[in-house]
């Protein structure tokens, strides 16, 4: 439980109700700032705003999943406040106030250590990569059924990479019947795509294994799917890119090809909101949990 | 091989593309009707007129999986031709000359009846429609992905009938790590359900196993998914209906009630036409390989 714990919430999407669900589920009492256009209630919570916070009483803040752009400013798509987070704000909080964001950025990086605050990226964590993984690969099937005429049962799918996403996807493809190969370098990975009963190869095979595939699924956030893969490839060859921004795809040559490419991130928040906001509130409240028994034990 | 046998193929949409792909693979002379906008061209199939048909020459008709209307009018996407098929055409074939068709209808049947011609119907094959269930379930799949704003992994998913689509349905939400259950009749089904790994219920508890489900998906074309069973499912059930139409949800009721209920038809040559395509064309070429030893060891 969080009882006695001060958290504010401030802005983010759908999936950010579902953390202040969870929380107040927990006895958490919630400031939310940047939710006033938001007509549902939630017992335990308040909306506030930024500049009527008692910020001596704070014990955490937590932002959405993007965190804050270069200048401060948090995205509230429930209010049309502008919300900037500062160090002044900051520097009036207890020392133990943490900061929870999905991703950080240099503006964030800077504030939380000139001024000497926990800051915590819950996307940068490989649990929520992998539960972030599920929907990140129903995403992706919906984008190969949508962009292709014919069924991934039977079809020959390249998956490059057997990190946190390359596992889930290959799982599932193979399960609904696709032939697929995986394409990694490190020995373990090769061995454990073969344990999974699904065909492993040495990626720096690539430019010959996709000369036969219907769907390329990229997972690896480098420059891998070249303008001379893209050449080996069947002109039919649809190719989804799920590695971090800008992916690792020449989308230029495939554009040029006539080859379908799609970068696709942030998945888990367009094909499943509320999924996604419950990977984030179910991590998030465990982290709290552990931050309010450490500070029992430190008094 | 098709060696020798000169077929009609009438009309149709992309899928009939694979039929005449296949079938000229297979060496078969073929009269193309309808297809005059179609650009692509097909070593050993010429485009004709209907009335310039020789007749006497025909070996097999081959139509689109529509059949016809009640009319006798056969749709031509590739084409502004109004194309009626006539007892009088009929009657100037062989005798030994069959007519295949996806689906019939009255007209079809009168016709084929009164000029004593063999009338194939593809779709009502129970191989055709097992093979059609693996589009069937990928478009279930995406609609599912598109309509819930959870995943459908984890979610509790409920599929109505175990035959040839229920089956295929259950497997592959299954594997994508949805907690499915199946609900049946027959004692067998309800051994094979469990014997996959899947949990079974009898359908004289439908009304009570709705009670805490996400997703409920019907295969059976009969009045199954009714007003009362739909009062007892949570209100953020989404249903989707794969029985033929009508289908067998209460869809007025659902809509009251604000459910969110879609009935699906045709999804094969929605989401994968060049699958839905070639499953047609492969059966049909074997029946007409079949047919045409069958008259060359009646000779």
């Amino acid at each position: 439980m969080l009882t006695g714990m001060n958290i504010v919430v401030i802005g983010g999407d759908a999936r950010q109700l579902e953390v202040i669900r969870k929380l107040t589920e927990l006895d958490a009492k919630l400031s939310l700032i940047g939710f006033d256009q938001l007509d549902h209630g939630f017992t335990g919570a308040t909306k506030e705003q930024i500049d009527e916070l008692k910020y001596a009483d704070i014990s955490a803040i937590v932002l959405p999943i993007a965190g804050t752009n270069n200048e401060g400013k948090i995205e509230t798509i429930f209010s049309n406040e502008k919300v900037v987070l500062t160090k002044e704000m900051l520097l009036q909080t207890p020392e133990h106030c943490a900061i929870y964001t999905g991703i950080s950025n240099e503006y964030l990086d800077q504030l939380t250590t000139t001024s000497n605050r926990k800051l915590v990226q819950i996307m940068e964590r490989d649990d929520v990569a992998i539960y972030n993984s599920i929907p990140t690969v129903e995403g992706t099937i919906m984008m190969v059924i949508q962009n292709t005429d014919f069924t991934i049962h039977n079809s020959k799918v390249a998956v490059l990479g057997f990190g946190r996403i390359g596992m889930s996807v290959a799982r599932s493809f193979h399960s609904l019947g696709a032939m697929v190969k995986v394409g990694a370098r490190r020995s373990e990975h090769l061995a454990r795509i073969y344990e999974m009963g699904i065909e492993p190869f040495h990626l720096s095979l690539l430019n010959k294994e996709v000369s036969d595939i219907d769907v390329c699924i990229n997972t690896i956030p480098h420059p891998i799917v070249t303008a001379g893969v893209i050449s080996r490839m069947p002109a039919h060859t649809l190719i989804v890119d799920l590695a971090t921004k800008p992916g690792g795809t020449d989308f230029r040559y495939a554009e040029k090809r006539g080859i379908k490419a799609f970068l696709a991130p942030g998945l888990p928040g367009i094909v499943a909101p509320k999924t996604a906001g419950q990977i984030v509130a179910n991590v998030l409240s465990q982290l709290l949990i552990e931050d309010l028994q450490q500070r029992k034990v430190d008094e």
